[in-house]
């Protein structure tokens, strides 16, 4: 193998790869980034077995061939080189890989590429084409509320449910949910369902990046693998084999109250109460008071921690219906007033132990649904 | 006790004196900030009991009084807060501080005042007044050479030595040694060395910021302990009760071979060696060779890590005198070569196994001595 590229391009697909390594792997193979010639290019790519990313990068192949090195050795070495041509030339009998820019050269013990697990084929048959954009936002918006361990497989993923021409993307852990539902560049054929790790949804998120081309989305006739193809990049992940639980009937149809209130002034009593609930089970209560014909209406928010002392905020809001009182997990609130991009946000209430609905005021197509905690009252 | 403050002089005095506060202490008091009526004035200290930083800052007083109060919820708190009027209310009963600003409100509990450390007395015998920007320099080139445990005392400090019209800083920690010399503004009558530990002058340093009124240094009859005033801020520390080794012998006074090199890229290539010495006890070596009539001078920055690899950098440089070979310790090399601020930095040799000595080129007044490691030639 003898390649030469440039260095910026070279760091970029380092960076876009590197994620998908597993540093510390039992097989060593797998915390290396797999080097190969592609025709005119050069082929980057690294895996940890559930998520794959590949990545070219333009590249003059003078002898073409593949190696594996060190992820993070090569990651570090090459982002530090000045902004040059880098050669690459290969010892096949040493497994060396030559490195080379301006006066800079390193050589770097690598593993054969015949180690390096095949990359899954998956085939392009392109389920749907979407906007980057609005799948960046709408992964930022969805992917948190996912579950962070795998007691039940389903909840660490994303259902991606295509229908017509919308998709919607859709997370629970058991103790909120969060849909977004986003518009198709054309319709699909069939509807499809498909549980994508949420993991690999934030890579894919972070690949996005400012990238203006629409991602094509195909998966295997089986079910078992996802490819997203990006400009220049391509990330494969497994799917999750389970079956997403009925998040419809979770999201309330009614509600007895419900507040419109400043998503910024929201967000800051939230983070000052949690400085308080952090002490005590995270716990902020909220009591909401109706206005009258010259007052607003009023949200409190409350935290109290026995040892630590108490702290209450409050703001003016419109509230239509009833007055409330109910309480959540400080930690909620703030994950979904952080996605929300409007001025003001609107929550649903029920009863103290019924659901809140948060969404965006004046955008569509985002549902935010958490669970209260049950508080003893003062 | 009752004050009114300004909430953006509330949160940089908080920020000023929290870096003192021992959040982990078995002493619980030693985990909050002191809050205290002084005239005019909103007085805040904090101590680990080596460490003492109190700053004063514009305050209505009401009602004088004092108390404590946990310092990182105070922090977050008041740092969260609007740009407005903070009023303070301490109910003396329950020992509880009653913060409001705009609609937000909390009550704190806090610890009697009275179980606050005493603020050591210093008196105000000011023995020098030194430039602020020379000394947050000269804090910057020389206390990171301090040794990091307290094998030796002295050598974790770093001895401030008052000699006529020049205040000379010194640290050492076996493997090395940072000397710096600054002007004083006014010659100091006697001379005076006290050695004051290393993390003490790191935090001056950070409050030394853009200040810049000159800095008052005065010590205790017996130097024991240290005072800095700085405008609104006093720092003191305890000093260390030890003798400093006599380091100017440790400087060689003469080399066989000087270098001057371009800072930048003599940095750039310890960066990139390090990436491969880190798995080799950080070994870089560096061979120079003596230019001729037509060809610069050159130093080539080696290391090889057995497993991993090797590389290999060579760099343009005036050598004056004999090649040499010689290993240091990357980490050493890159500390230095982080604070000179210089074009071009200067490297003089006597033998591979004889120390080096780094100075900034073009500057006056830095010395910085590395011992080389020893390695077997190749």
């Amino acid at each position: 193998m003898k390649i030469a590229c440039l260095q910026e391009y070279l760091a970029q697909g380092l960076s876009a790869v590197g994620r998908a390594v597993a540093p510390r792997s039992t097989l060593p193979v797998l915390g290396n980034i797999l080097l190969a010639s592609d025709e005119a290019r050069l082929k980057l790519a690294a895996t940890n077995q559930e998520l794959t990313i590949t990545c070219w990068i333009d590249a003059e192949v003078k002898d073409p061939g593949a190696t594996t090195v060190p992820a993070r050795l090569l990651g570090e070495f090459v982002s530090s080189l000045p902004k040059e041509r880098v050669e690459l030339a290969l010892n096949a009998r040493t497994n060396t890989l030559n490195l080379k820019c301006a006066t800079y050269e390193a050589n770097v013990k690598g593993i054969d590429a015949e180690e390096f697990p095949p990359i899954p084929e998956v085939g392009d048959h392109a389920l749907a084409s979407l906007d980057p954009t609005l799948l960046h936002e709408a992964i930022g918006q969805v992917a948190f509320a996912a579950a962070t361990d795998d007691s039940r497989p389903a909840l660490a993923g994303v259902l991606m449910s295509f229908r017509g021409e919308s998709l919607t993307l859709a997370a629970a852990d058991g103790f909120r949910l969060a849909v977004r539902k986003i518009d198709l560049a054309e319709p699909v054929a069939e509807g499809l369902d498909i549980i994508v790790p949420a993991r690999a949804l934030q890579e894919l998120a972070r690949l996005l990046g400012d990238q203006e081309e629409p991602v094509r989305i195909s998966a295997t006739p089986n079910r078992s693998q996802v490819l997203f193809q990006l400009k220049n990049v391509e990330l494969v992940s497994r799917l999750i084999e389970a079956s997403f639980p009925n998040y419809q009937q979770i999201i309330p149809t009614s509600h007895a109250t419900r507040v419109n209130i400043s998503t910024k002034d929201f967000q800051n009593a939230i983070r000052i109460a949690s400085f308080f609930a952090r002490d005590a089970s995270n716990i902020v209560r909220l009591q909401i008071t109706a206005g009258e014909e010259l007052t607003p209406g009023r949200v409190v928010v409350q935290a109290t921690a026995a040892d630590v002392g108490d702290t209450v905020a409050g703001i003016d809001a419109v509230v239509e219906g009833d007055g409330a009182q109910i309480a959540f997990n400080a930690k909620y609130l703030a994950d979904v007033l952080g996605v929300i991009t409007t001025a003001q946000v609107s929550l649903e209430l029920t009863s103290p132990s019924r659901p809140g609905v948060i969404r965006p005021v004046g955008a569509e197509g985002y549902t935010h649904v958490i669970m209260p905690m049950h508080v003893t009252q003062r």
